[in-house]
């Protein structure tokens, strides 16, 4: 069937579903979902029933927009939402956007603008006909956030244009009499980085992540080449699971290359990784490299970027529904099901994974509706990788804090910007806050505080008890007052001229690059202080180098290379780890429910990804295999 | 490096390879041979060693022409040809082709055309310029090979551009820094039918047969829509392992969808192919289905068609080298030999073989310069499959045809065009000889007498007993006269209306359609009549219905469906297989050399791909694996 015979169908089905009196004027795909146009946005808006109840007949998602003609001048609007809503609720911003109908109100409490089960909202729409949406003030004030919703607003033309197509593309309907499903590996398999991943149907391919190896030059793409990826525009849709790089780093290329799909990722993880990418190439221009892609790749991406929350069923393909799950790795990591056809097959890719709470976010989910296939990483699969609890890891940094602050040193913590530098901030300020480490300020650099600022916009994406903290307690330990952002050369030139006792995390997270280099020529030689490592060096990094005991370390800087001589503890603080540990993937596979009949392991060295495979078939009596690069495995 | 740079440069390494005094006017690349352009042809005829010398210097197949502003006008030439052979060659036919600069001689006894070391061919050179081609008068009229022979000569043109195209491709260069080497199942991979794979490389893409599933209509074709296949100008070449249907029936429809590049098989398989592809679209038309192409499309890929001779090491891709080896399974039949990379890797793909000498063809070849990757044929791969010698079969089929004879009845063989029936014709031919049945004669109806005289035109590709007995003793058993080819509707009518004892191989082999129904009809209710299976009868056939034991069998013709009651005795003669039975095929790799270091099976139905790679793992400490459709394995 055509997309507009599809849509006429539509259209007189939900003509017959609607209550008396109630009409429509048009109905379009955008992107997954199924846009109704009509006169009457109160009805609908009286109603909160009758949109639920026709998406669940049409089995889509459906919104409900006014038609252009029925809406009150922005001017008059904003009026009647500012008396509408509580003045508790703390509007701050809004934007109108005659497109879609809608306006952006951003809120300091979202809830009070939406009301319960959306009552606050549908009073909206009746008074104006724009349709309200709500987001967040952040609390932190984010440049990335802000710049996103901007630029998104700039190119809402080109947006609702690229939406259009997509929604066309998705509902194109099915045609090939052959059922089969396959995954292919580009990347990432037997190894860590350069994660890439194409489950295709005779109908469609989808990407799942499009990672860089920023460790290696040689192997630094998946095998983007190869006809499966190649030319880039048979790709239906990339999907990203986190924000890292070595899973979403290459995705501007793809646009570079004349991509035009959809990425289809958690709102948080479209922030990180613009700012992840951007910060990418900014790293390559000052090391010299040229980039393989350019800030207008970046936007691109982000231009045709569809944001799914997670356990929203979305249709992705024809045949390929998507539903993302918290996978507890970095802010907004997720683990991404896919149902294949009708009912054909249910396949999980977990994506990076923590099978336990920690103190950001609740452990990975593994219950589905159904699951016949798993694609897990790997990372520590080796039967003698597990790793100290969460509680040994905290008292174990607590300890070496409080030893170093004794002596009046400086704590010195490379880290990620985004993830283990999140976890070990809440630990410190909960030591702080309950006393059992001193009150000394917490400086927070390179990209840390901004990556911070995003946490702090999505807190419904940390656990239950963050959330509660910030919300019910009002206490959000991101704003708590031992933190001190280093924004200038200024304070990080006064903290390195005048040391005084402080904990200092800094990027990069591996010591190659990045302000913590700063600090550890500055630092290294009083033997007072700590440098303590909370995540895996690579070899070949400086983190590398130090771990093995180097004593004289050569650095170069702009005037020549000289020699910093290693007097400074250093100390390894493990269990700190976004990735499960061997216990843990073991657990998640055996209480994953259903049971899956055939687990793929990924993401992990060699014997990493073998030994894991090889565990779970000996335990669970489950088909498993470790896969290769370049190879294709058929799940159905 | 460009390919015109790549020919100048061999232009230059030419002339200084050369003797003194000798010089050349062009190079130029025509598929995968280089050829020289001279207006001194008679230089390069005086020294036989110059262009064998300069082939080993630049590792690529080397031919001299002659500039055509040398050439001998044709009807002086023709004259200087026959004063230069011996008369005893038999020259039946000639024809020039100014644009390759070639005379086509067709002789009786071409090896003396050809003289010792090709001494008369450079004779002939030197007196005329034209280069001549020698061919073998076929013994027995084939109009296959004639329409071939001729399609060619009218398309020389087309085929000159073809050849220079694919010249070119095949030199491009290699240009990808990544290395390694993956194989696609498109098809036959734990099922018999629709053979079809891909090698493939960062370089080029190889399609290993392409072949038709005859007895299914769900999946009749490989998975050619896939990206690894499709869109199909993406293959550098098809190489054709032999000519059954099942491995090549599909080839002609990769030209209706556009497909430019080359065919490689053996010339055999070729003249087959053709033979088959043309009966294929026949049998569809009269069966009423849509045949998937035409006979356009047929002649299309013949245009495309590069014939390689056993042992022939040829560069068909940048960074392959292709090498077909005698497989025993049926004329021409081929174990295709690739050498990837330089050094990087060697697969040999045995498509169908016989590890065993029979009537017509020696053993499979198993020793080659280096292999260590095998994807081989599993069709008896079962750890039961063992089939009766070749010796017992004889004597099994001897003794049904002088029982049956005896009570002057007549022997009916359904049987496959190519193949089994020629080698029943000579175990028959030889038992008439010897005396060891009577002086019956043997008709010949439906394709065999065609397919023999395919046979009878390359004894080279038979094995070396019966070439000895063709050349030497001057005994070719194909003329033997208890062979009556039944070529006309009258003399089928006769046999039929007259019945008298003798033996009748009649197509096809499975009994669902051609003239064996009409004999079966006619003699079926005698039960001095026996019909005898000698090869495998699917489910769902005249044939598997018989041998079920079915006493009343309903038959449609043009007058309406009626009932043939089954009375003649059914014998089953096992053992006159072209394939290797379990036996040959663990002896196959056992044998092996070099040892190779992994093994693929494909082309049986699963438990016998299963059985047979675990038992050649338990046997060898090889690692192996059933093929899957639709899987991608990685070679290195």
């Amino acid at each position: 069937m055509a997309v507009e015979e599809v849509l006429s169908d539509l259209k007189k089905k939900i003509e017959e579903k609607l209550p008396n009196g109630t009409t429509i004027s048009s109905v379009e795909f955008e992107g997954p979902q199924l846009v109704v146009y009509t006169e009457e946005p109160k009805k609908f808006a009286d109603n909160g029933n009758i949109v639920r109840n026709l998406a669940k007949a049409l089995r889509t998602r459906i919104v409900v927009r006014p038609d252009p003609r029925v809406l009150m001048p922005p001017e008059e609007s904003i009026g009647k939402i500012l008396e509408t809503v509580p003045d508790e609720s703390g509007v701050s911003n809004h934007h109108f956007d005659p497109d879609v109908g809608e306006v952006i109100i951003e809120a300091e409490k979202p809830g009070l603008v939406i009301g319960k089960h959306g009552e606050t909202l549908r009073e909206i729409t009746k008074k104006i006909g724009w349709t309200p949406k709500v987001v967040r003030t952040p609390p932190i004030k984010s440049r990335t956030v802000q710049n996103i919703r901007e630029f998104m607003r700039t190119n809402h033309k080109d947006r609702k244009d690229i939406l259009k197509s997509v929604g066309r593309k998705i509902h194109r309907g099915c045609t090939s009499k052959d059922e089969w499903v396959r995954v292919t590996s580009l990347g990432g398999a037997k190894e860590v980085g350069r994660s890439c991943f194409i489950i295709s149907t005779p109908e469609s391919r989808i990407m799942i992540d499009c990672g860089v190896n920023v460790g290696s030059d040689d192997n630094m793409t998946p095998y983007l080449y190869v006809p499966e990826a190649y030319p880039i525009n048979q790709i239906d849709a990339v999907v990203l699971t986190h924000a890292h790089l070595d899973h979403q780093g290459l995705v501007p290329l793809l646009y570079k290359y004349g991509f035009e799909g959809p990425i289809y990722c958690t709102p948080p993880t479209r922030d990180l990784m613009a700012l992840l990418q951007l910060d990418y190439i900014d790293v390559a221009a000052k090391e010299g490299k040229r980039p393989p892609y350019s800030s207008a790749d970046v936007r691109e991406g982000l231009k045709h970027t569809i944001v799914l929350d997670y356990e929203e069923v979305t249709d992705i393909a024809p045949d390929i529904k998507l539903t993302f799950h918290n996978a507890g790795h970095i802010l907004g990591s997720a683990v991404s099901h896919f149902h294949i056809g009708d009912g054909l097959h249910n396949v999980v890719v977990t994506g990076d994974f923590k099978y336990e709470k920690t103190r950001l976010f609740d452990a990975a989910v593994n219950r589905f509706p159904r699951v016949e296939s798993v694609i897990m990483e790997s990372t520590y699969g080796n039967s003698n990788a597990t790793q100290p609890s969460l509680q040994e890891a905290e008292k174990n940094l607590q300890n070496i804090v409080n030893s170093t602050l004794k002596k009046d040193g400086i704590v010195l913590i490379p880290a990620f910007a985004v993830g283990r530098s999140q976890e070990v901030m809440i630990v410190l300020e909960d030591a702080i806050r309950k006393g059992i480490i001193p009150n000394v300020p917490v400086y927070l650099d390179g990209m840390i505080w901004e990556a911070t600022a995003i946490h702090a916009t999505y807190p419904e994406y940390l656990n239950n008890d963050l959330r509660k903290l910030i919300f019910q307690k009002g206490q959000n330990p991101f704003l708590s007052e031992c933190f001190k952002p280093v924004d200038s050369n200024e304070l990080r030139q006064k903290i390195i001229e005048e040391p005084h006792p402080c904990v200092i995390l800094s990027t990069s997270g591996m010591m190659n690059a990045g302000p913590v280099i700063e600090y550890f020529k500055a630092f290294a030689e009083n033997e007072n202080n700590t440098l303590v490592f909370v995540g895996y060096q690579a070899d070949g990094t400086l983190g590398r180098r130090i771990q093995k005991g180097w004593k004289e370390i050569p650095l170069s800087t702009n005037k020549g290379t000289f020699v910093v001589k290693m007097n400074m503890n250093v100390e390894v603080v493990d269990g700190f780890s976004g990735h499960s540990d061997r216990r843990q993937l073991m657990d998640y596979i055996k209480k994953m429910k259903p049971r899956p009949e055939r687990v793929y392991t990924e993401h992990g060295d060699e014997r990493s990804c073998i030994d894991l495979a090889s565990s779970i078939h000996k335990r669970n009596k489950m088909e498993t295999k470790a896969l290769t690069n370049l190879e294709t495995v058929r799940l159905v």
